[in-house]
């Protein structure tokens, strides 16, 4: 594409890298900012730049924080002793917004996942065995996907907390809120009836 | 947010700002770069942040250009007595990549459109205009969106080009290739009658 700059060809090159961004996407972004007034654009690429900077996880809970410690686990209302077990940090953002949860969290960073050459080892699960040993938690609860490879990680995240004597528990699988009987897959119904609740 | 930190919620912020990325696929996006290298991000950051370095308007037809002049007008084996008006860049890309056009073109960098606030002063007819009156010219095909806005600034366009001697032609409009005569709308079906071509 000789008759494009430099420059716009490789932002567009960029942004197609990014998942769900095509080619088409990616020039229509790029364009979008040529639009924009030069300082938002170089704000927009320092702020990309800056992003790793700086970033570490947190000893505790193993979420990102630029801080010593993250913040949840800094905030003295919060309760240590309930453990809440994340595939990723997208996932405790979720909870977060939606939840009245008020204990502490881990992140996992992942799942066991043979097929993409993903196993335990990859993943935050050791320091979560850790957290256990050192004493002080009474509840983890496994908030993973329900995917096979979320299943298969709560398999072997439970297989190396049972000796400890804490409660282990996962959230509920069920028909999700406007949700539709009528389409729910088997599996999610047989679920739902198995988690039923008294009135 | 404050559970997020600063590095992180600055490039969801960034990113949810582009058209057609809410805060979820700014999220998701933030979140797949924190997975990349450090390098490949800096490079990612540093790349939009030049994105307008140098870049200014070829002042034959407008197009950007980091050079003096743009590839297209440099380009000794195009014809320049052919000129192609089109909307952005965007639409000189697409025709570019499918077209063996071996023309100029001249980039207006918008349309007329009142709702917007736009006028014909904010577009580059007037340059238009000056390249046609230098002389050298003999056809100028007009290759704007069939819109309200594209038809209105076509019709200014003529009014302006009228007077000097050159041949004035619109690309045509008809059903798409690999279209539906069933689900063309019926302007769309007008416009293929009276384009019609002989076998």
């Amino acid at each position: 594409m000789g008759f494009i700059p430099k420059n716009i060809e490789k932002t567009i090159e960029e942004f197609s890298k990014l998942p769900g961004i095509g080619q088409k996407s990616a020039a229509r972004l790029t364009f979008y900012l040529l639009r924009k007034k030069k300082q938002d654009v170089e704000q927009f690429g320092d702020t990309v730049r800056q992003l790793k900077e700086g970033l570490n996880y947190c000893p505790n809970c193993q979420n990102m924080t630029t801080e010593e410690m993250c913040g949840i686990c800094q905030n003295p209302d919060r309760d240590p002793s309930v453990v809440c077990v994340v595939e990723e940090m997208l996932d405790l953002i979720a909870l977060e917004k939606a939840n009245d949860f008020k204990g502490h969290y881990h992140v996992l960073h992942g799942v066991i996942s043979p097929v993409d050459g993903v196993g335990p080892d990859e993943l935050k699960i050791a320091e979560l065995t850790e957290r256990v040993k050192k004493g002080g938690i009474k509840e983890v609860i496994l908030a993973l996907n329900p995917s096979l490879e979320g299943e298969a990680t709560a398999a072997y995240i439970i297989r190396y907390l049972k000796p400890y004597d804490l409660k282990i528990t996962r959230i509920a699988r069920g028909i999700p809120v406007g949700g539709d009987l009528e389409y729910a897959d088997s599996q999610t119904l047989k679920r739902a009836f198995e988690g039923r609740m008294e009135y």
